[in-house]
């Protein structure tokens, strides 16, 4: 040890104290990131088995493997269940508590699959660029991100506290899409890229509904925000609608009417019927001659030729 | 074993049979994840010894640890090579078959090196926060994007299904930038920051370009997608040309010129001609003064002093 | 070894050599990524003792792992401290000097504790959907991301090369934020969801600032970008403000006004005044019914019914 270190640990267990954020053994015990991280991963080899695995499934073992997987996510999601339980402020947490939860958490699994199949049909049927069903399975990471959402959202109805949210924060942290465990998400869902996707806690989305990457469904900022903790605060998208990149969709009372399109990069704070079409008109773009008409000149920033 | 799984086992295996969604090793096998992710990281380290690597090379041990690299991800590719080639309908994979496109994609990597190189230079000359090459090869994530597309575009180009998509959604997962295999791109390309960026599978790329955040290259979305499977659907942007974050362009037909700037979060359906500058007019901004005067008050959502 | 492979070693090494990209130890001996990531998973678990563990931390244990983590992070820091400051053109690294600027980070991390737990604090209040201070210490990536870049603003500031950036590229790569390690950020930060952020090297951020994801505080792109090294060049943002999803601000004179609110989807290349509001006329936004009734016929693209 180097001695000189003392000071700085005397600083740093004082701050620990004074500051709070850190999570002791002897208090809330939260559940582990990692131990979470894990079970996410179980649970996308029980719904796609063979896609996550280092070797594909004989057939002949499909029922074997399937009990192990499933009692290993039981094991290790009672326990963290356990610890979840425990946060809320004055509840214990019965070993029966857990596991009913656990239980009635697994018994969703056959409903969460078929919900996904129809995600990897809209996804092959709206997507030119895919080959089949595996090449979706595969290869399409918005399935990760609505498949941990999915299994999340039915802890979230469950009542229990912080573990959906660990979940859906490492599918964001593995393909960049937010999806909050609270969202409520019809069948036939695809999001093309995904990358920088936001759908609030709030958000109902109905069916066929198509989001491209960035578009985010949010809620307005307002001072006092843990006020409106509990109300809606997040747009409903209506069946067959399709979302271009970029676009945010903003507020409680937003809906955005059946089978209509936005398009990309809009700011969309109102409501809009069924079947409308919605975009900014071009001719406010301007296309404007640079200056330098030599393209090896390299790019000039837009405001140069203004005024 | 929990005996009270038994009846969920039988629905999620009934499931497994019906709904699909299976990788079983006696039909289709299809390539491992995992194992394409370590081709993707020792394909990196053969493409910038020592950068990817727990410690750097010693000259003397050059030779002997390319050689080593490049056996290691020969015996693997050609493995995932085969079982990518069988998914093809009817076809067979002979032994040969797999080894030939290794080694035809092997041959190609001196080639996509020099385009790397050129990509490295793109990418100091353009960004004044480069302190050299150094900096672009060990922490701008763009290279590792553009390095496994442009791998992977070369198996695309052998016609080798699933694998380059597996490859370049490697990339994405870790760099939050989806560029397709198919996309054709020049050299001394430069994609700074990153995070966000979409690029189609039939764009077309030419040299000298430098894109920003959150720029889409994007196909339109029609009913019946799968109909245009093959078809060109993503625009073409020529030499010279710089966009900034956030702006999708859209569409088969559109074509940026040659020498053109493209402002931030535009969303672009036509062809502009070379040199052109293209944004949103700035009269449309509105900048009004909050009815609340007291910073310390919290942002009001914006459409709350319209009207 | 496989003897084909030998004339495509011998150009794969003679591309090292001509075109570069290759890290030998004779020479630069960069840091290594790998080892950069460890030590910035070990000081998010000295920040954040026990959130980011296996298990969590036992009370009497605090001043021992404390002291255990410290002297690990220390040695590894060190070392790459060294690996860096070597690369500075004809300077060589004297032991003393790795241990100076090692030991003057650590004696800061107290502060950045302090800073970070003002955002957390942020971010509590300023998230509905935030069940409390654990659920934003586990769950809400900016705070990995700014965490990171706390820290290697320190080293950024005792003009260490390389390394810092390596570190904010770590947490991009986690988060998809983008923070240069030269920004200059105020207490109470947030960021909410995060994906796609980008703050560019000279930008300034004040206090009680919440941004959006996808929001770039970013530079204009000229030609000769390398002259502009070491300039201003990103704008700066006041005490209390807003920032929507997506919307680029651009330029060294740029200034956001205190407690001013920007919509999202701008792209704003001027200042504007302390409480101000900014967004585009909604007044521009197209409205139309589609030509299709049936939502069940898909998406059409937004160009169908234009004209």
């Amino acid at each position: 040890m180097d001695p000189g270190l003392g000071p700085l640990i005397e600083k740093l267990v004082r701050s620990y104290h004074e500051v709070g954020g850190i999570n002791l053994a002897e208090s809330a015990n939260l559940p582990s990131k990692r131990t979470v991280g894990r079970i996410c991963e179980e649970l996308l080899q029980v719904l796609f088995p063979g896609y996550h695995d280092a070797s594909p499934i004989a057939a002949s073992q499909l029922e074997l493997i399937t009990l192990q997987r499933l009692s290993e996510v039981s094991l290790r999601l009672e326990g963290e269940l356990c610890k979840a339980l425990r946060t809320r402020s004055g509840e214990g947490c019965p070993e029966t508590m857990s596991t009913t939860h656990c239980r009635a958490f697994l018994d969703r699994l056959p409903a969460v699959r078929a919900a996904l199949a129809s995600d990897v049909q809209a996804a092959f049927e709206g997507d030119p660029a895919a080959s089949g069903a595996d090449e979706v399975i595969l290869a399409y990471p918005f399935l990760e991100a609505v498949a941990i959402q999915r299994c999340a959202h039915v802890l979230y109805q469950q009542n229990v506290p912080l573990l959906p949210r660990v979940m859906t924060e490492w599918a964001h942290a593995r393909t960049g899409m937010d999806i909050h465990p609270g969202a409520v998400i019809g069948d036939h869902f695809f999001i093309d890229h995904g990358t920088g996707v936001v759908i609030g806690e709030t958000a109902v989305i109905g069916s066929h509904v198509k989001l491209y990457q960035g578009v985010s469904l949010t809620a307005r900022s307002l001072a006092g925000g843990q006020q409106l903790r509990g109300q809606r605060r997040h747009p409903t998208v209506e069946d067959h609608v399709t979302i271009y990149a970029g676009t945010t969709i903003m507020g409680a009372d937003t809906v955005i009417g059946a089978g209509s399109t936005i398009g990309a990069n809009v700011f969309l704070t109102q409501s809009v019927p069924a079947n409308s079409l919605v975009y900014y008109e071009e001719t406010q773009l301007r296309i404007l001659p640079k200056k330098s008409r030599d393209p090896a000149a390299g790019a000039d920033a837009p405001t140069v030729v203004r005024g």
